[in-house]
């Protein structure tokens, strides 16, 4: 919790911990608002916004007249999610798995499914695109030369201006010259590991991870060193440690330590700095994926912010978080940022302006912290709304351990389950979800899947849960 | 000529083929209007609109009462570019070349300069950038959701769709799902690059040649192979036959064949059908950058046009001629499409959705070949503005050819004066040039300079040519 941030948001994140925590356990009730005004100083409206921000979060229930009430979890059928059963990494792996996602992608795009469960993303709908489009209009009214002038080679300093600002929230200290603007984080991500990998180099990852990494090692001809890794806590450290050393080709770790996806963990701190520690000692560059991070319930420190001799590579984006339709990006390079300038540049030049200065102009504006806010509350609702969709229709024997943050529930099937046979009888059925084998250049998660919890919950979207339901059952029974 | 061009630029290109074969000597007379309406059945304003195109593209002058005549080349004492010396390709080069590029970009713009002579592009004003801002707005007012939305993987299909129409000029016929848009021209070669070569491998450059492509392969690992390039006729498809036997790991060819950068050379038609067919015959992807071609003054055919194969990869922008402040360029990769697709999904995801809709609406509007027209015939009087200030300001002994199009003037001082030492002494005193030494990777081009005529001439750049002039001359006397 940030010292600027409004009172009623820190009076909120106050309880926010003390539930999660269960220093207030779910149906122990809530001080009065009066209380809340003689307890922290606060106006009647601050108490009372506090409490409907807990409220908007799933974490507090009204009851008429009686107050607000610590909400009891929604009911669910469904396990924890499970540890990971290896300990040890897989061989650093080249399998052409780029085939499979690209096949899977396509034929799932083809199909123009009704309901598409598959993405990690929220609704547009959740998104401030009117603000962002006004303020394109106003650029574009008073200053049309913008689409004939070429921009900074960095990007538009305005934008790196507010993005150090925002990178503020974990705990980062950037001036804005150690930004680049990308192309989305890909770009980012992209020059990141050509920066400091050559081809036939090794780059540890976590397992499973986000398929447009495991494509983006495949196309660079780099393979992929898979570390297990914790749906709950994320990476394992030792995992890494002891793969290293096995590994001679190792250059560099990829890891997402906030929100996770397809997990959706979040590493402790401790972890964060061992992790970092770990790459210090072995001279590993650390690539750090900070996509989803501001989507966390409660703000999380960035390995970076640890970092004092440059070897964490940030790599960051507003897609999930401010505008799904743009692709813009950044890197702060540390200690590559020189080289990371120069591929940027030679492998698309710098970003356009419009695009930057829209952002620019957004963030300036101040509204961002307010947006991501209720951005981070409507996901929560939706993925507990998801969640009980998943326990009321799954079978028996399915495994799910709610994230704290993001868009994204990473389910497990009961064992025998295959999700490449459960995508193409949904597909079927108008119904698109991420089959796990995205994930992995291994099978080992052919019984997951990720379903997307960032479209508002709606009949349609209740009935495909329902579908997906059915026909593991029946799959289950042949 | 297009039969689908208007009836008056139809007239004039007849004429502008007469005087540049020299049917029509300088000094010769026009037909006269009244000739003209009888001979090619045209109204009054037809013909008038003709003649005063062939004024504006500085082919005909009007003398008072007397009609229309061949206006005599203006008097320059600046003899025709001399072929190149060498006739043998460079054995494949990586010479770090990068450093040097870098260090000269980035201390030309840290200058600040009065006056910019670098560049290959024309000014803003030139650019429909009020028209491009009109409908950025519109579509901005009415359809906000494309800032939250996520674009096609390939690209928008109108824009696609327009921009398939735009190759016909070049005579080459593509359909939509052929092409993917790209993040400009750079990306489109930096993913052609990647489907084609291994990191070690060769590649044949024209030589000089666009700085940017120098970058771009040494940022990935790969050799120039530097191919004798006339400024008149473009690459030499012998000397390339001839380097190609020496070079076991040449596996492509870059070529610019319609106004390339910095020559402004176009390729004859035979010289780019030998060019496909050695490909063809030694395996050799054909890599077609057509960044300037629209730029022609008369229209050119692109190598893609005779393609049966699948061979060449056309890589084209929006950026020279219509938009520089957006990043949009497109590439149909033929054979290695499905490659291309996945380099640059994975590399940078596709575009955002607002430029592309943007340009796909203006392209729609059917504004752009008006708009190529003026901005041709503005460049042509630009180019011959600044010729003639380089001859009356610039040492005896420079030489240079006036290129068919485009921005660019490619300028060879006296033997012995070196452009570096010119480019900094002129950053001194504000103005900024592009020193010959950035387009190859070896130092034959010293005595070279490129000069941008994209921007209207003025004092300013009267002035700054004739700061040039003074330091040659105190260069030469030392
Ligand atoms: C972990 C992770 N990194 C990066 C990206 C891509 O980000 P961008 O759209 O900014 O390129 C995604 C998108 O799904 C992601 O999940
Ligand atoms: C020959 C050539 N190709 C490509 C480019 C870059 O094009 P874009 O800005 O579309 O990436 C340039 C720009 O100077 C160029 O001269």
């Amino acid at each position: 919790m940030d010292a600027t941030d409004p009172l009623y948001a820190q009076v909120a994140a106050h309880y926010r911990q003390a539930i999660t925590a269960g220093t207030m356990p779910p149906g122990s009730r809530m001080p009065s608002v009066r209380t809340l005004m003689g307890l922290h100083r606060v106006s009647l409206s601050t108490a009372l916004q506090a409490c409907r921000l807990l409220e908007s979060q799933g974490l507090l229930q009204a009851r008429q007249r009686a107050g607000y009430f610590v909400r009891p979890p929604r009911p669910t059928r469904l396990a924890r999610a499970a540890e990971p059963r290896q300990t040890q990494a897989d061989p650093a792996r080249f399998v052409g798995v780029h085939e499979r996602i690209s096949e899977i992608l396509t034929r799932g795009i083809a199909a123009r499914p009704e309901v598409n469960l598959s993405g990690a993303c929220a609704h547009p709908s959740l998104y401030p695109t009117r603000a962002l489009a006004l303020h394109g209009q106003r650029l574009l009214r008073r200053r049309p030369e913008i689409l004939g002038t070429q921009p900074d080679p960095q990007g538009l300093l305005g934008l790196r201006q507010a993005l150090s600002r925002l990178a503020l929230n974990a705990q980062i200290q950037l001036d804005p010259s150690q930004l680049v603007i990308t192309h989305g984080c890909t770009e980012a991500l992209s020059v990141a590991l050509r920066a400091v990998t050559r081809p036939g180099d090794a780059v540890a990852v976590e397992s499973p991870t986000y398929y447009g990494l495991l494509q983006l090692l495949e196309s660079l001809g780099l393979r992929a060193l898979e570390i297990p890794t914790s749906p709950h806590t994320g990476l394992s450290v030792e995992a890494l440690e002891a793969a290293a050393a096995q590994e001679p080709r190792l250059k560099a770790v990829v890891v997402v330590p906030n929100l996770q996806n397809p997990l959706g963990a979040v590493m402790p701190d401790a972890a964060k700095q061992a992790l970092l520690a770990s790459c210090e000692a072995r001279d590993l560059a650390l690539i750090e994926d900070d996509t989803y991070a501001l989507l966390c319930d409660t703000p999380q420190r960035a390995i970076k912010s640890w970092d004092t001799t440059g070897r964490v590579i940030f790599c960051s984006s507003l897609h999930k978080t401010l505008a799904p339709g743009m692709r813009v990006g950044w890197i702060a390079a540390g200690r590559w940022q020189p080289r990371v300038e120069i591929l940027k540049y030679a492998q698309s030049r710098p970003n356009e302006m419009l695009g930057q200065a829209i952002l620019a102009e957004f963030l300036a504006g101040g509204q961002i912290e307010r947006h991501l806010r209720a951005l981070r509350a409507k996901l929560a609702t939706q993925r507990e709304q998801m969640a009980e969709a998943l326990s009321d229709e799954l079978p028996t024997g399915t495994r799910l351990s709610m994230p704290p943050g993001g868009p994204s529930l990473w389910v497990e099937l009961p064992e025998g389950l295959s999700s490449l046979a459960l995508f193409d009888a949904a597909l079927e059925k108008g119904v698109r979800l991420g089959p796990g084998l995205m994930y992995s250049n291994s099978d080992r998660f052919d019984n997951f899947i990720r379903i997307n919890a960032g479209n508002p919950m709606d009949e349609a979207q209740r009935r495909a849960i329902a579908t997906l339901g059915a026909l593991c059952a029946s799959m289950l029974r042949r």
